[in-house]
């Protein structure tokens, strides 16, 4: 990891210890998640290349993929002009959403499930 | 707006009475900015088709391109898995961010700018 990387992320405004981050394919363009990242998730996924998240509901650090194998390898990492928000370009191995489809945004907000499955959900978790 | 749109509405989590907004370029997919809504927000932006947000700095709910002109004309509202968050998929008239890039996202983590100026910020502001 560069020093430039190094100060950029002491100007990320984390709130309350978090700081948003949405994740897109870096292939196809889908946006696949959005999940919080802590300073040490943040730094821990530049440093592996391999997305780290803030778990609010278990309240830990959470490898994505260390359940599934689904790991997201990360490719680029992109800041907003307010710096409080990231965007992880990743490749993500199997589907990025606990139940089985590839993007987590499945559906639109009249119900309708636009999105595909690409892994059973009881085979992996 | 249908019926079942405003019962998926209703299933939607907000925290503290807000819920994080994803926004992505329908064409070109790139996401252009990350943003806040309320209820009423999020209402009006599907009533609308023009995307409202909620100014947690202004504490005011905030119709995008009220004082640039670049409205963001809203063709599909996804939610995710945990129906926590999300995405929009929009026409963007000019720029998305108040900078005069046409993405928020405009710099990798180490302060490299990727992203296209497309108007003078000074101009419209």
């Amino acid at each position: 990891m560069s020093d430039s990387a190094l100060s950029l992320i002491d100007s990320l405004k984390f709130e309350n210890g978090l700081i948003p981050a949405i994740v897109q394919d870096e292939k196809t363009g889908d946006v696949l998640m959005f999940a919080f990242m802590n300073k040490e998730a943040l730094k821990l996924t530049l440093e592996t290349k391999i997305a780290h998240y803030w778990s609010r509901s278990r309240k830990s650090l959470w490898k994505k993929g260390e359940t599934s194998g689904h790991y997201q390898y990360v490719k680029e990492v992109l800041v907003d002009c307010d710096e409080d928000a990231v965007l992880l370009l990743v490749e993500q191995v199997g589907g990025a959403c606990h139940t089985g489809y590839q993007s987590c945004f499945y559906r639109k907000i009249d119900g309708k499930v636009i999105g595909q499955k690409v892994f059973d959900a009881e085979d992996v978790y």
